[in-house]
């Protein structure tokens, strides 16, 4: 299957300045095959960009796709009161429907607002995974583990990853999981950690999130949950560490030598006042921070745009200065600096010849994008997901037009509303 | 004319607490005759909601609407560099077809994200009025004084006064402006206070935006801005005061006993690394606090869904508590106290009988908005200025399932990019 998509004003995230390239862009199967001013070549169909903005799509590096049903539920409490009293007491009755329905519906939500790339930390994941693979969106699953709740996580983890590791190819990687510092003793982390050693794998965990946290096992273990972390081995293999925002100076050096990177968080952290992540000085000691939605019931939306945004105002007013980031850094978390988290920097997150053609078209016509003066600030401070027209995973269009090709949405949208009526009855 | 909206699920922001109540509403003329669960009458155009949130559409009480082309224009700078060497000597070049069309663009950019009135200052207001008037919208609008331009600005105020402000059904009102207490000496101020008693309108200025500001005066007036602006009898006439952020506690006692309120522009406020204002504490007093994009120029968008997220997130990091403000405070800022804000109260800012029908529907059939948990967080941390499917302002249809109906938004757009190519050459 070759695919064609001409008159597009590339911005292929490659360099340090974003810079607008007129340009066809040829894909071949899921790859990018040719880029090039003007192809003119036999192929299965043509997408006329119209001299809209083609991008690569976002990487979204922490979510909890089955969450969806939590949008704006119980909104505006404190976090173990919104956790214990709304959300746990609903989790528990979550059946394979949940899971699979909810996740679909996620999916569905992170292709229209631009999302060609996922990171997902739950339980029920085989059914979770299920819905990833039906939506065609590409994703990082993992079996979240916590002391209360090993159960068949680790045989499934090791299942599902000779499943999908194994193939270079693959759309979906699995990766192992713990909760979290404070949710997790020694054992049940060493488990995760030698099996991500075992499968060669990375590990996706929730760090330095609250000042609670940092006080809790500092008064358990007389470390912070980073050295705590350190001292299990966790660093040993590639982390996806969600939120950092109560890091030390110390801890920092610590941080600066694993691989892998930050998930980013900002509007979950702003909802739940969690605090703050200091961007800057992370990335200023090379540590690479992408950018994250977590769960719908903290953020209520799955919109990258949007997290874009607040990352941007944080660092400004959280810095007291306007030059603290630029557009571009935040399109760069955003999309490459996020694939570089996950350990895909050679298969996504800019659009290149040989990598997989995870693009997005974005709709310039409206009245809002009157003048472009800059294709960055535009994007980062203006666009929203709702001006993405189509969204290419894998090399296949998911949505066209703001039509879902393969995906009945309406089938969707009835089944998560059945879920609600059992769940919240 | 009379107008029909069937199907509605109205949110009319009367009361405490946010509730859904599916109804019709009738409209003649410019207001709303009646609000029924059936209403069955010979009117001359029915519009079906099919279900969809019908709500008063946002006062966006801080706006420059002819800087729609600095959008994204030299961003990520700090404020004086931004101003003295990007925006100022570009303003100094505006001609008439700027302040006209810009305006033109910024009025249609408010109608599809769902604002129905806006407050605006600026300078060429002859201008930016017609536009407004053309567009359809509802709005403010101020000739802003400094020292070094007064010129025919007092002059022209009076004239579109008894222009407008004699005529109670008037669509447009007219305030008086200066732009802020570092730009205006004494006599300026006074020259202002005097234009507003007599003609009986309020005053809209910028009011301790920066740190900046408040050092500048105390040293040159031994007094904070609030108090320099006590002084001068600025507070004896209705105010609107745009930003509000370094207010001292004795300042908030004299702010506490103003007709008007602030306008809260956190977008802005954050893009510029202006500091957060203190929602909570104003609204604690009693102050009325309306919500504003300020321009496009530090903004770049001027959808109010974005700033109502920036508000409530912002709230609840500065105080590092998720509960600091509920999302329902957070919808009626942007609408009802927005319109307290500008003396509107008794016309706009509900969906009431005897109120001027000024409604936006919004599309909830996207799988974004699957589910709705609470209707109040889905609108505010959810829905954004695209899903607004149909404006309404004075009884009239400006935009319909997402087209103009009155204005060609193409032509609008030529201007403005050729007003561009003149002025950035």
């Amino acid at each position: 299957m070759k695919l064609l998509l001409k008159n597009s004003r590339l911005l292929d995230m490659v360099g340090d300045l974003p810079e607008i390239k007129e340009r066809d862009i040829l894909i071949d199967e899921n790859k990018i095959a040719k880029i090039s001013e003007n192809i003119d070549e036999q192929v299965d169909k043509v997408i006329d960009c119209n001299k809209n903005i083609v991008m690569p799509g976002f990487v979204n590096t922490h979510t909890h796709l089955a969450m969806s049903i939590f949008r704006g539920y119980k909104d505006d409490k404190g976090l173990m009161d919104w956790l214990y009293n709304s959300i746990f007491p609903i989790e528990d009755k979550f059946i394979e429907d949940d899971f699979y329905w909810n996740s679909y519906g996620s999916c569905l939500e992170l292709i229209e607002t631009g999302t060609t790339t996922c990171n997902d930390m739950y339980f029920g994941t085989k059914y979770i995974l299920k819905a990833v693979e039906d939506s065609g969106i590409r994703s990082v699953v993992s079996w979240c583990i916590t002391d209360n709740s090993i159960g068949n996580k680790p045989v499934e983890t090791i299942e599902y990853s000779e499943k999908f590791n194994n193939d270079k190819d693959s759309r979906i990687k699995v990766f192992t999981s713990f909760h979290a510092p404070y949710t997790c003793n020694p054992d049940t982390i060493k488990l995760v950690v030698d099996l991500a050693k075992k499968l060669n794998t990375g590990i996706h965990v929730h760090l330095s999130e609250t000042e609670d946290e940092e006080n809790q096992i500092k008064e358990k273990y007389g470390k912070t949950p980073t050295e705590y972390l350190r001292d299990l081995g966790v660093f040993d293999v590639p982390v996806v560490l969600a939120h950092g925002i109560h890091f030390s100076s110390s801890d920092i050096e610590i941080i600066k030598n694993i691989t892998g990177g930050i998930s980013h968080n900002p509007i979950s952290n702003c909802k739940l006042a969690s605090g703050i992540c200091d961007v800057i000085n992370l990335r200023n000691n090379g540590i690479k921070v992408g950018i994250g939605t977590d769960g719908t019931g903290s953020t209520s939306t799955l919109d990258m745009f949007e997290e874009m945004k607040v990352t941007a105002y944080l660092q400004k007013i959280k810095n007291m200065n306007p030059e603290a980031i630029k557009a571009y850094d935040v399109l760069k978390m955003a999309t490459i600096e996020g694939a570089e988290v996950l350990g895909l920097q050679d298969e996504i997150g800019t659009i290149e010849v040989g990598k997989k053609a995870d693009i997005i078209i974005i709709d310039t016509s409206n009245i809002r994008f009157t003048p472009i003066n800059d294709i960055a600030t535009t994007l980062v401070y203006l666009a929203n997901g709702s001006d993405v027209l189509t969204t290419i995973v894998d090399g296949k269009v998911l949505m066209e037009n703001r039509k879902f090709l393969y995906s009945d949405e309406n089938l969707v949208k009835e089944h998560i509303n059945q879920n609600c009526k059992r769940l919240f009855k």
